[in-house]
């Protein structure tokens, strides 16, 4: 019996390694040609296994899948499509079937979030009730960090080692210039519903080279007082203060605070980014001048500064995946087991979906200070092994060697567009 | 007759490399014991000097200097103040001069850009007129790149180097989202009035990785028609865009962008960065879900990133100042003088501060392209060598090394205070 094709995508908002995991199924299945066929790609991620847009990765050279260990963004592209439960949508699932039947793929390998996971699930129970069995694996990602059960989400690391960097670096800007001039810097960070992200930034100090830092997580309500008086405090102890907010933050209404604005001395309501909202406020209220950076994509993409240990972790789950669905595994999340935090060992264990369901991993209580502006003890002791190692890309002409996959499509076998 | 002390300051905003400049004035300085005493520094940069806060850098070890070459921010403070004009305000001179007799002071090097060229050359004439004549060497600075005479100015290199670096990652991240979900990612960068910084961007694309870049630089009126129309043809050829946009971007009535704000179908005013100026008009106009990044700090403190060839122009315009002052020059500003693109070789030069006034160097007309969105092939070719190289720091603890110096302060001998 021929071997089975696998088919591989992925999902949601990309992680400057999440191609490493890519590289780490196509490499890992490459060694098993006996067992496993082609790898096919989803173009755009699920969207192109309904419209039946699939990239050959067999074209690729050795070198190209290597390149990709070190490339960020989603090298065959992404995307934010939800498929709908079974009931509301049978025919997606059909159509899943269908493709995949066409392309006889036995192997479904999904490289995503919360989201993607639960599609997971449904698909590995759909595809048995139908009697076509695929075997269906997670492989985790999110910068958010936000999945249960997995000790972390590969592509967290690098955006932590990325934000705690850059709140270092900046906080020795701002404290250069803050005799005179600008005292507060103020950076807005990922983080929609979870502070992890945020909390990286507490990293950047440390006992041996304190840095005020406070930081505004999306799991404390912001209180405009509290957090004034905060930062007045700072400034008047250190000379300056950078702060650090989720994009998440939410007023004691429950409104993000980026959507609430902050209403100023003459009534005019200030809407923007969180990070300029904050910064109005401080300069408005307590007269400090600010500047304010907003990370967006860059925190997710800054491959130039991956963090090794993060890369390791991404390129682990992706090969485990393929060994997993070789030795049979279905229906599983791949996930990291932390061993111990110092020195930091661990293994990469797996956990059936069904216990992953959709929930969202919040950072515990324990891991935010009493005063709600700052990472505890045990929350750096987490963090620490995770931004560890750097693992440069090569670089040409003065920038990265990012790799472009030719990324050639199968040619269709299904006589019947799909419309989404 | 005993040697005469130096008196080094930082001014105005930091780059990623001003601390290699002052390494490269300390360790020559030592490396001239016998003509030169000590390197005083000025804490918060020529406020330091007119207080009588002095920092004397011999405390500093040889290996906490050497660190100096790859910390970011300003290690001694810096400051935002110009001293006035030599009518306007005498006092503010006579000062300095009292202050530099006070701790026997030879050599001035002021690291800065136009203002402190400025403030170095009446330096120079005001202490030549009281008979207490002092050696003034301007060490230029600037991620602007705006300082005339000098090839490039030290700081604007690794400033164009993450922001191309930085507009290529987070392109790669817009491609891959753009089947289903966001189009367009802009990005707000420096250059309140010169586009230098927003050029650096056009890097990012090249013949063998064209990458869709808008730019839009402050010396060409913001035209909404003509800017929407592009990006909206761009979206229609690629699936993505990347805006990159110049804080200092006007529109055609000469406000500032940011300032301006952009009036929606509603009549409300959105007020905001520039760069959310641009993603709202987008997002309104044509309808392309947009990100939006603010680099602000981040572009001139990422020494993580710093251009090697950046770095290298530091060190050498601080160690040239120490031997040009030594060869008995003066009331000079130390540049980097190209010799060719394509290797690139440099030298070091001089031209005298009469010279250097207080004019701008916006970027040429020629090195903008036609339809006045991107860099044309001789801009490209000046940007090319600036960025070469990677100048990576040390790392402790997935951070880098950066040194804290212990700026021990020098004893005052004036019992005056001086009211800034």
């Amino acid at each position: 019996m021929p071997s089975k094709n696998a088919f591989y995508a992925q999902s949601g908002g990309v992680t400057a390694v999440i191609n490493a995991s890519a590289c780490g199924v196509i490499e890992t299945a490459r060694k098993h040609a006996d067992k496993i066929g082609k790898v096919y790609a989803g173009k755009n991620g699920i969207v192109g296994a309904l419209t039946e847009d699939l990239i050959d990765t067999s074209h690729e050279t050795a070198e190209a899948i290597a390149a990709l260990r070190h490339t960020p963004g989603a090298a065959f592209g992404s995307c934010r499509y939800k498929l709908k439960g079974l009931e509301e949508n049978r025919a997606e699932y059909q159509r899943l079937m269908e493709v995949f039947q066409a392309h006889d793929i036995g192997y479904f390998f999904y490289n995503g979030g919360g989201d993607s996971a639960d599609t997971c699930r449904k698909i590995a129970e759909f595809s048995k009730s139908v009697g076509f069995p695929i075997q269906a694996i997670h492989i985790p990602k999110t910068v958010d960090n936000d999945l249960p059960v997995t000790d972390s989400c590969p592509g967290f690391g690098s955006a932590a080692k990325y934000i705690a960097l850059s709140t270092l670096e900046a906080s020795l800007d701002v404290a250069s210039m803050s005799a005179t001039s600008t005292k507060v810097f103020v950076f807005e960070v990922m983080g929609r519903h979870t502070g992890w992200i945020a909390a990286a930034a507490g990293l950047a100090s440390t006992p041996q080279r304190p840095i005020p830092i406070v930081i505004l997580f999306p799991e404390v309500r912001f209180n405009p007082a509290s957090f004034l008086a905060k930062v007045k405090q700072v400034v008047d102890n250190y000379g300056y203060c950078s702060v650090v907010v989720a994009e998440g933050v939410k007023t004691e209404d429950g409104r993000f605070l980026a959507d609430a604005g902050y209403t100023d001395a003459f009534g005019h309501t200030q809407l923007g980014g969180a990070a300029l909202v904050v910064a109005r406020m401080i300069y408005s209220e307590l007269g400090f001048r600010c500047h304010w950076a907003v990370a967006d994509y860059l925190q997710r993409s800054a491959r130039h500064i991956a963090s090794k240990t993060d890369a390791m972790h991404a390129y682990a789950v992706g090969e485990a995946a393929v060994e997993m669905a070789l030795q049979g595994e279905n229906a599983i999340m791949v996930t990291i087991v932390r061993i111990q935090d110092d020195p930091y060992f661990y293994q990469i264990g797996s956990v059936p979906l069904e216990q992953v369901a959709s929930l969202e991993k919040k950072l515990p209580p324990e891991f935010i200070d009493e005063e709600g502006y700052g990472i505890s003890e045990s929350c750096r002791r987490y963090l620490y092994p995770l931004i560890q190692g750097e693992d440069y890309p090569p670089y040409q002409g003065g920038l990265p060697r990012y790799v472009r996959l030719q990324n050639l499509e199968v040619p269709k076998r299904l006589n019947k567009p799909f419309l989404l």
